[in-house]
C-alpha cells in the first residue's frame, strides 16, 4: 500500500491495524560514468514496492539526500545536513498526528546516515527536554547493509564491489528500469579507494566518480536476486522493528 | 530526460545546449474521501514527463509540500515553510554549481505558492545583501492555472471544480494511474467553501476534507485531457521562461 | 486608536469588545528618482490611521520589508524572507498572549505578499503540528489592490500606473506629507516592464527603480482621494475580517 | 533627514559627505498605569528627529524590541532576542551594500542592550570567521543613560525616577504628545524594585507594571528639558563615533 | 562538589537541599604574549573549585566563549552569539528537567556578557511567549568585576591592569599553574586602549593582544590573594541569589 | 601541548611544524549508580593529555555532548545535535583561520557519532556548495573503539563490558581520579541491554541507568591500562590521519 496513491480514509483503516511505515530514502547524485544519478533513491524505493506488496505502508520516497562530496559532478544535488534533519522532523511529526509510532526509513545512500541518526536524536531530545514521553520509534535500515545482501554481493563481485557505484546498486537500477541496462567496459576497470571529504577533493581523488567499484561487472539478471535478497532483507528487519510494540 | 534516470556526463551534455531544468513539486495530503493522497505531486510529475520527453530535464519531484492545514485528515505529511525554503534553496543551490541558471517549478499545490515564492527571494537576497549578481532565474508555474487547463476544467465542471480536491486534479491522477479510477458519489454533492487556517479549523469547516468540489464528475477519459491541456501550457510558459535568455 | 499611544488598561478595556488589531506593514526602498524611500509604509500608516480614528486599534507599523532587489539602490534595507517571518510571528505570538485573535495586516509593498502569506502557514503549522487548536485568523490587505482604490487609478492614470513607484501611492504619501510633493518630470517618460528577480539584475533592467510608471502624473489632490478610497477599501474588508467570529 | 522621506538619489548624495546613520530603537510594552505602550521608541525617535535637523541621516525607527518580560501586561510585544539579532543584523547588511559604514542605534529601552550587542557581534563575527576585514563601525546609544539626562533627571526626580516607566521618559513622550499629558496619582506612590524575569513573574512582583518610579512626578515641560538635554547628548556622543574616520 | 565526578544518585540527593548549580564559563583566546589562551576559562574554573568545596554544585566548564574578535592571533576560537545562545539554552533547559531552578554563571570573558544575558532572555521569552510561568532563575556574574577583586587590582596595579590580558586574571591563572609563571618585560610597556570591533580591526589596533594592560606587574604571589578575593565575592554573591526563594 | 596553557606566540610557532589539533568530547551523563557523570569527557581528555605530552596540540575539551536519552537521570545535560554541530562547526572553522587544516576530535560517547559527523558533513557542504575548495581534513577517534582497546575490553570483562557505564571507562576514570574507585556491588548484576530513544524510554528501560554492563568488575590498576592502550591507537591513529598530507 502506497500513501501516494491512497485515501485519507484507507489509512485510517490502516492505523487501525498497524502504527508502522516506511519511507524509502536515497540521494541524488552521480554514479559513476554509467551509473543512474538516481541509484540511491530507485533502490530502496524498488525493494519497497514489495514490502506495500506486503501490506506494509510505503510512504513518499525522499529522492534528496546529503550528497555534498558529489556536487563535483553535474547533477548532483545535495540538501545541508540541517535541511535534512528538518525535513526528516517535519515528515515524522507530521504523520505522529495522525498515530503513527514506527517509522522505518529504508535507505540507499551511506552519506544519510550520520545526519538521519541526528535527525532522529533532535526529534527525541524535543520530547526529552520537554519532559514529555514520547512513543515514536525511528529506525534507519539500509538495503545495502542486509545480510543477505552483503552475502550475494560477495559471491558475485568479491571486493569488486567497492563503496560508490557499486555494481550491487547498479544491478538493482536495472532491474527497476530494464531498458537502461548497458554493457560497457570503464578505464581504469578499478578506481581507487579512500577516504570522502568536501567536493573538490572528492573529484581530484576520484576523478570518474567511482570508489573502488567494477560497475561493469553488473548484470540485469543479478538485480532481481539484489531484489529479492533485499526484500527478504528489509521484511524481516522491518516486522521485527514494527512487531515488538505494535499494536 | 530524466535527472534520475541519468548519468553524469548525459548531465554534463545537456548543459551544452541547455541550463534550463524543470522540478515538479506537489504535496502529500488528503484530497477528500475519493482522491489520492498524492494528487498534489502526481499531477506535475504526469505532466513533467511529457516535457522530458519534449527533451527538457526533469529533476526529482519534490512529493512533499506546505500542507500544514490538511493535517487533521490522516496520511498527510508538511513541510513547515521554512524547512520548505530550505529544501527549495538547497536544490537551485546545488544545481547552480553546474551551471543551471533557469529552474522552473512545476507546481500542483495551491498552498506551496507564498512558501516557494519567499524562498525563491531568499535565495536572490543572499546575492543581492552579498553584492554579488546571481545569474538564477527561478519560477513557478501552476499546471492547474494555465490558460488551456482553466478552460478545459470550466468547460467540463463549471464552479462544481470547487477549490480542493477537484474533478479536474482527480481526472489527471486516472489518467496517470486507471486502476485507481472510482466512481463513488459523495454526500454531500457540494461541500463547503471557505477560508483556510489551521488543520482544526480545517477540519472542522470541511469535513471529508473536500472545499467545494464535486470530484465525482471527473472520468477518466478527462484525465487525458487534462494532461494534454496541461502539458501544452507547461511548455509554452517553460520555453518563454528559459528561451529568453538561455544559452 | 494607536496601540503606542495608549496605556496598558486601555488596551485591556479595548480587548473587552474586540480582539482584533491592524498591523501597517511596508518596506523601506527606493521608488523611483521621486518617490519617497518609505513609500510602502507611509501609505499603509495613513490609511490605518483612518481606522484608528474609527475606533479600530492599530498597532506599531513594521517599516522595512522583504525589499532585496532594491538593495542596487542608495537607502534600501530589505529583510531576509526569513527574518520577516520571525518578525512577524513574534508580533502574532506576543498579541495572542493577550487575547487577540484577528490580525489583519495592512500592506503597502508587493514583495511581502509571499513572505507574510508563508509566515501565516509558519505559524499556523506550529499549532497543526502539535495537534493545538488554534483560534488565530490572519490576514493580509493589501491597500492598493482594493477595489475602490483600484478603479480610482485606472480613472486617473489608465496603464501609466505601472507596478512599482507608481503614481497611486506617490499621490497618497504626497497626501500625509504635502510639504514633499514635487512636480518634476522624468525622462524616459515610461521605463520599461518585466519580471523581479536580484538586485543586481534589477538596477540593470530598471535603471530608475520605476518599473512601468509615470509617477510625475501624480497630484497632491490625487493623494486625498486615495486615501478616501484605500481607508473605505479597508475598513470595509477589516470588518468583514473581523466580524465574522469575533466577539 | 529621515530616510523614510528622502529619494534615492538623496541618500547617494548624502552618502558623499558622510556615511553614518542613526537609527531609533525601542520597543512596544507597559510603560505602567499611565505611562504609553510606544514609550520607548516615541522617545529616541523623539529626539532622533533634532539629529535628523542636524543634518544627520535617521532611519526608520524600529518599535518592537525584546521585551518578553512585559507579555503579562495587555498590549506588549516582544520579539524574540534571535529575532531582534537576525532583524539588526538585515538593517546594517542592506545599508553596508550602499556604503554606510557608521551605525548609531539610538536606544529607547535597557531591554535591547544585551541582545543588540550580541547583534553586533554577530555581524562582526561573520566577517572574522571569513578572515574579511570589516569597515562596519556600531554601536548603540542609550537616551536615557547620557550624562545631560542623567544630570537632568536626578534634579527633577531623585531616585523617584526609578527603573521603569520613569517620569524622565514619561515627561519626553509628553512632549511629543502634549495632548497625552495627565495627572493622575498612582497607588502605591512607590513601587517595589527588583530583578527581572519572565512575564508570569514580573507582573507577579510589579503588578502595576512599574519598576521604583513614581511617574506622576513629570511634567508636560520636563519633556522639553529632557529632549534638549537627550539631543545635546546624542549629537556629542554620534559626533565623537562618527567623526572619528568618518569621511 | 563538581558535576562531573559525581554520580546521578549523588545529584540526586544534592538537590534534595539546593536547586542551585555554578557554571564557569569563559573563553579560549589569546592573552597578549605572556597570558595563557585558556585563562578566562581557568580563573572562573579556578573559583569555582573553592564554591565546589564549599558544597555548591559546579558544572563542567564552558571554555570557548564569544571571542571573535581575538581570530587574528593563532589559537583563538569563538562561538557566533547564535551558537553561544543556543548551547547555555541547551544547558539550561536539561538541568531544569532535574528540579535545577538557579543557574549562576561565574564568568571570565566580558565578551561573554551581552550574549549570555540574551540567551537568558531567549530562554524567559519562550516561557512568556508560551504564557508559561517559569521558575527558572539566571545569573551571570563576572569574577573581575566583585568588589573585593577590582578593590585588589586598584591596590596592586591602578590603571595599569587595562582591560584586556590584566595582571590581575594573569596572576589567578600563575596560582591555577605555578610553572607556567614568567618574567617577561613586554614593549610596549602599555599598550592602547580603545573599543573592539572585529578581528582585523582588533589586531591592527592592538598588535601583540593587550588592551591598557601591564601583564608583567603579576606576580604568582599575587594570584593567590585574587583567588581568595574571587572565591569570597562569588560565594557572597551566589548565596545571595541563590538562598533567597531556593528550597 | 594544551592550547589552553600556551600563549599565542607558542601557537604561531607549532603552526610551523604542524597544522594538526586534537580535541577531546565527552558528554555530562549518567553512568549507573556508580560511574562519574563526566566520565565521557574524563576519558578523552586523559588520553589526549598523553598525546600532548607527545608534542600534539590539544584544544579544550568539549564536556557536553548529545545525551538527550539520559535526561531522565539527574545532572544529565544534553546539546540538541543542531547545537552540537553548530559548535562543532564554530571550533573547527575558528582553528581553520589560523591555518590548522587537521581535526581529530576524540571523542569518548556513543551518542556524539552520528551528530559529529553530520557537523563534518555540513562543513564541507558550505565549502561544496560554494565551489571552494576546502583543505579541512575532520575525523572522529573513538577512543573506546580502537585495537588495542578492544582488545583488552574483552580480555578483562568479555561481554560484561556491555554498553553503557562500562568497566572499561569507568577503570580509565579511576586511573585519572585514584580517589574516587570504589568497590560496591549492583543489584542486577547484569542490567539489561536494548534500544535507545527518548529519555522516558530510556528510564524505563534501564532503570539504573547501565546497559548491559557490570561496571563493578572494573579495578584502578585496569585504568593504567587502558590508558596505554587508548594512548597508543590514539596516537596510531592521529598520526596516520594527519601525517598524510600535512606539512
Amino acid at each position: 500500500m502506497f500513501l501516494q496513491r491512497a485515501t485519507w480514509p484507507e489509512v485510517e483503516s490502516y492505523l487501525e491495524r498497524s502504527t508502522g511505515i516506511v519511507v524509502p530514502i536515497g540521494s541524488t547524485e552521480q554514479h559513476g560514468p554509467t551509473g543512474l544519478i538516481g541509484t540511491d533513491a530507485i533502490c530502496p524505493e524498488t525493494i519497497a514496492a514489495g514490502m506495500a506488496e506486503a501490506g506494509i505502508l510505503v510512504g513518499p520516497t525522499l529522492s534528496i539526500g546529503m550528497a555534498q562530496h558529489h556536487l563535483g559532478f553535474p547533477g548532483s544535488i545535495t540538501l545541508r545536513p540541517s535541511t535534512l534533519m528538518a525535513l526528516v522532523g517535519d515528515v515524522v511529526t507530521s504523520l505522529s498526528v495522525h498515530g503513527f509510532t514506527h517509522f522505518y526509513f529504508l535507505n540507499g545512500h551511506g552519506g544519510n546516515i550520520a545526519t538521519v541518526n541526528a535527525a532522529f536524536a533532535e526529534i527525541w531530545a524535543q520530547a526529552s527536554l520537554a519532559q514529555r514521553s514520547s512513543d515514536l520509534r525511528m529506525k534507519m535500515g539500509n538495503w545495502f547493509a542486509g545480510q543477505r545482501v552483503r552475502a550475494l554481493a560477495r559471491e558475485l563481485y568479491g571486493d569488486a564491489d567497492g563503496s560508490h557505484a557499486t555494481p550491487s546498486e547498479i544491478a538493482l537500477t536495472w532491474h527497476a528500469y530494464p531498458d537502461l541496462a548497458r554493457d560497457e567496459a570503464l578505464d581504469p576497470v578499478r578506481p581507487p579507494d579512500g577516504p570522502i571529504r568536501d567536493a573538490a577533493d572528492y573529484r581530484k581523488h576520484f576523478p570518474d566518480g567511482r570508489i573502488g567499484s567494477e560497475p561493469h561487472r553488473a548484470k540485469p539478471e543479478h538485480g532481481k536476486r539484489f531484489y529479492e535478497a533485499g526484500l527478504a532483507d528489509a521484511l524481516e528487519d522491518y516486522r521485527r522493528f514494527a512487531g515488538a510494540d505494535s499494536r
